[in-house]
C-alpha cells in the first residue's frame, strides 16, 4: 500500500499531524482512536507537514488596498451576493458555459472578454474536473433533461493541438456526466470519420455532420442536443438552422451576432446594480469604453472618431486615477467590436497614436478571425495586469458551467508588458491552473487563494450574467 | 515556493513526467514549451511518479464475477441510467440530502439503510467538500432560491464529538455556499447561546429556538429556510409545526413517521424498474424482506410470526444462493421497523434462534433510540460484507446532496463479522473517506476505484429515489 505523503487540508482545516491509516487519510486525530483498535488496524500515525498554501501570483503593485477591500466586502456580503445571483438566474437563462478573461490591477478587477464558447478546458486543474462533471449535469438537465446523446461541434482548426486537447477534455467531462458524445465538425475537409491525435489526451474522432429532415447528427447518431464549441465568427451555418434538437449556446450567441460594445453596455448596468449591493464604486469592477461605428482602416475612414474617443476615454480614466491616487499612465485598448481570438487589437497611450497608422498597423487592425473585416471598434479603458509570477505577467481566466464557477487558470506570458493584450495571436502563454476551486474560505483573510479566486468568480459571473442578458436581447424578434 | 511532489492525474490522464512550474502543475508536456520560454520562466521539469491508484478495500471473496459484471453493465448503460435518474427527479422531489449504507457481497450489492438526516459529513474527504458546496447550492435553489439565512437544527446529543464535527462540517459547507447559518437546538437544556468545542473543527454556537407567530428562528435571526439534521425519532416537535419557512427535509420524513419495511417495499419496485434498464436480476441489488407487525419482545408476543418469517426468508435466500452457486450460509437481520441508530438489531441464522430469546436479548430488541418501544420488526435478507482492509470489515456509506453523489466513506470495523451490523451502538468504526469522487472513468476497467464508487453511487441513488417516493406517500393527505 502506498503512503500518502501530504495532507490536502485546505478545506476541513485538519491540523498538522493528522492520522494516516496505511496510506489512507482518516479525518481523525490520532488520540480519538482507542489503543487496541490502533493496533488491530496497524495504524501508524506519522506527522505530515502541512502543505504550503496554494499559490497565487504575486501582486506587484503597492495599490492592493482597494482590491483587499473589495475582496473583504464580497466575503462579508456573500449571502447577499449568492442570493442575488440565484434571483438573477431565475430571470435570465444561464449560459451553458462561459469563460471570462479578467485583469487584476490591484486597484481594479475587471472582465475584458467573455467567451460563450470557451476553449481551454484542458488548462483546468484535474482536481476541478469532478466539479465540471457535476455542473454539466445541471446544465444538461436545464437544456434537455431527456438527453443521452450530445453532438459536440468544435472549431474547424484541427491542427491546433491545444484546442484539440480542449475538445478531448470537454468530451471526457460529458462522458463522465453520463452522455454519449460524438464530435461533428463543420469543417468541409472532413468528409468521413477521421481520427486525430489529441496531443497526449487520447485521440478524437471527428465526423462530418449529417442532417435528416429537421434532425442533425452524424452518420448513425441522432443526438438529443447540440453543444456548440464553435464561436460562429462567420455566421450561423445553414445546416444548423431549423433543426428540432436544442442547441446550446443558442445560434444567436455566435460572434457573427455579438458586439463587444453591446456586451460591455449590458455589463455596465450589471456592475452598477451589483456595486449597490456590495457598496462600492462600480468603476472598481467596470472598464469604461466608447465605440466608433464607421471605421475603415484600409481607407483611413473614421480616424477622427477614433482619436477623439481615445482622448475622451484617456481623460476619464485619468480623472479616476487622480480620484484614487493611482500613479499610473492611463491607456486604452482599441479592438474590433465583433470577433475574437485576439486579432485586431492595439494598445494606445495617446490619441495621436491612432492617426497616421502605417500600412502594417492598419492591415493588422483591418481583419479578425476568418478574414472578417473590421468596420466598428470598441475603445476600452486599459486595465493593467499587476499579477506576475517569476517576472512574467499573469492574467486570470475563469470558467463557468451552468451557474457554477468550476475553476480557472492564469495565462502567464513573459514577453509582454502589463498593458498589453495577453491573448494575441501567437502568444505563447503558459496556463497555470488555479490550485483551489473558486470556493471562498469565509474564515480566511482577504487575499488568500480561495478568497481571491472567489472574487474572481464573482466578477466573472457578473460578465456571464451580462452575456446572458445580451443574448436575450439578441434573440428577441426584431 | 514549494515543490509539488506528486501528480493527481486520475482525471486528465496526464502521463508520468508532466511538467511542473516551480511547484505549480502545468497540464503541459515539457516538449510543448519553447526553450527560451522555459528559461525565462525558470521552468524546471522533473519526472514525477504517477501516484498509485486510489485505494479501495480488498474484496475477500472469489465471487466477484457478478459484481464486475454489474459494474460493467452500469458503465455501458451510463447514458440510460443518468437519463433515467433525471426523468425520475422530474417526477419526484429529490431529498435535500441523504446517506445510504451499502453492503457489498461481491455477488450482490444492496442498500441496507437510507438516512434522510445524514450525520457523518465530517468523514468525507476534504477533496469532495467543493462538490458538497456546489451541490448544496442546487439544493438551496430548489427549496428556496431566496434563501440567505439557514437555521440548522441538529440532534440533541451535544456530547458526541463526532456528531458535533458533522454539524461543524455542515455549517462550513453551507457558509461556503454563501449562507448565513445559525444552529438552533431542540435540546431543552440549552436556554441561551452556548459555545461548544467541535473537537478540532472549531467551535459551534448552539442557540435555543425562538418562534414568533408563524416564523421560527433564533434570537435576532429570522432564517429563510430550516435544514433539519435531526431525524425526529420522537415525533415532529410542536415548535416546528405550522411555520411559514420551508423545512427540508419535510417533517413527514422523520423517523417517527417512517418504516423500514415501507422504504424497502418502495425500493423493491425501484430496483425492479432499474434492473430492466440495465438487464439484470433485481435480486442482485435488492435485499428480500418480510415484516412482523405485532411484536412485543417483553411479552414474547409475535414470536411465531417472527420464526416463520425468518424460516421463509432463509429459504428464499438459500434458493437464490443455489441459483448463483453461492457457497455461503444465508442469514437474516431482524430489526425494528421504525427507528435508527443501530439499536434493536439481531443477526439470525436459524428460525429457532428467535424463539426462546433470553431476557437480555429481549431487552436489547425491545427499545430503540429515545426509548421508543419496538412493536414491529423487519426481517431482512442479510448481505454479507466481503470488503475488508487489513482484515477489518468495511461497509461503504454514500452521501448525496440534492441529486448529486458527493462522496462517501468506508465504515471499517475490526471486532465484527461479515454478517453483522456495523452501525451498532458503541461500534468503534474508523471512517475511511473514498479517495475519489463517485464519478466514473468510462475508459477504466470495472472494479477500479472510480467505477466501483460509481456503482455504489448508482445503488445509493436508487435508495434515495425510493426514499423520495416513500416520503411523497407519507405526505399525502390520509
Amino acid at each position: 500500500m502506498q503512503q500518502v505523503k501530504f495532507l490536502l487540508s485546505g478545506y476541513l482545516g485538519a491540523p498538522p499531524g493528522a492520522l494516516f491509516f496505511k496510506g489512507v487519510r482518516c479525518n481523525f486525530p490520532h488520540s480519538a482512536i482507542p489503543v487496541p483498535l490502533r493496533e488491530k488496524l496497524h495504524l501508524t500515525p506519522f506527522r505530515v507537514p502541512l502543505e504550503s498554501p496554494p499559490m497565487i501570483p504575486h501582486l506587484t503593485t503597492a495599490l492592493t488596498g482597494p482590491l483587499l477591500d473589495l475582496e473583504r466586502r464580497m466575503l462579508d456580503r456573500m449571502p447577499e451576493i449568492e442570493r442575488w445571483f440565484r434571483t438573477q438566474w431565475q430571470e435570465h437563462e444561464v449560459p451553458f458555459y462561459a469563460s471570462v478573461d479578467l485583469r487584476n490591477a490591484g486597484f481594479k478587477l475587471a472582465p475584458v472578454d467573455t467567451n460563450l464558447f470557451p476553449g481551454g478546458f484542458n488548462n483546468l486543474s484535474p482536481e476541478v474536473i469532478p466539479l465540471c462533471v457535476q455542473a454539466i449535469q445541471s446544465a444538461v438537465e436545464r437544456v434537455c433533461a431527456d438527453a443521452r446523446g450530445v453532438l459536440l461541434i468544435p472549431e474547424n482548426h484541427t491542427r491546433n493541438r491545444f484546442y484539440l486537447q480542449n475538445v478531448a477534455t470537454l468530451q471526457m467531462i460529458l462522458r463522465r456526466a453520463g452522455m454519449r458524445v460524438h464530435i461533428g465538425t463543420l469543417n468541409p475537409e472532413i468528409d468521413r470519420p477521421t481520427t486525430i491525435d489529441a496531443n497526449g489526451n487520447g485521440s478524437l474522432v471527428l465526423e462530418p455532420l449529417a442532417k435528416q429532415g429537421r434532425r442533425i447528427g452524424t452518420n448513425g447518431f441522432d443526438p438529443c442536443m447540440v453543444l456548440l464549441n464553435n464561436d460562429l465568427s462567420s455566421g450561423a451555418p445553414d445546416i444548423l438552422q431549423a433543426i428540432d434538437q436544442p442547441i446550446a449556446p443558442p445560434l444567436a450567441s455566435g460572434w457573427y451576432n455579438r458586439k463587444k460594445s453591446h456586451h460591455f453596455h449590458v455589463y455596465h448596468d450589471v456592475a452598477r446594480r451589483f456595486a449597490e449591493i456590495v457598496g462600492i464604486d462600480p468603476w472598481l469592477i467596470d472598464p469604461q469604453f466608447a465605440v466608433c461605428g464607421e471605421i475603415d482602416f484600409q481607407e483611413r475612414a473614421g480616424e477622427e472618431c477614433l482619436a477623439s474617443n481615445v482622448a475622451m476615454l484617456l481623460h476619464r480614466v485619468q480623472s479616476k486615477y487622480r480620484e484614487y491616487g493611482i500613479d499610473e499612465k492611463p491607456f486604452v485598448i482599441v479592438k474590433a467590436d465583433a470577433g475574437t481570438y485576439g486579432m485586431g487589437i492595439m494598445t494606445v497611450r495617446d490619441a495621436a497614436d491612432v492617426t497616421g497608422l502605417n500600412r502594417k498597423q492598419r492591415n493588422k487592425m483591418a481583419v479578425v478571425k476568418e478574414g472578417l473585416e473590421v468596420t466598428s471598434v470598441i475603445i476600452q479603458e486599459g486595465v493593467p495586469t499587476f499579477e506576475s509570477i517569476n517576472e512574467a505577467i499573469a492574467e486570470p481566466v475563469v470558467y463557468m458551467i451552468d451557474r457554477f464557477v468550476v475553476g480557472g487558470f492564469y495565462r502567464v506570458h513573459t514577453e509582454r508588458g502589463k498593458d498589453e493584450n495577453l491573448n494575441a495571436p501567437g502568444a505563447q502563454f503558459v496556463p497555470l491552473a488555479f490550485e483551489t476551486p473558486c470556493i471562498p474560505d469565509p474564515g480566511g483573510p482577504a487575499g488568500c487563494a480561495p478568497n481571491r479566486f472567489y472574487a474572481y468568480g464573482v466578477v466573472a459571473r457578473l460578465a456571464q450574467l451580462a452575456a446572458a442578458i445580451e443574448v436575450e436581447q439578441l434573440s428577441e424578434p426584431a
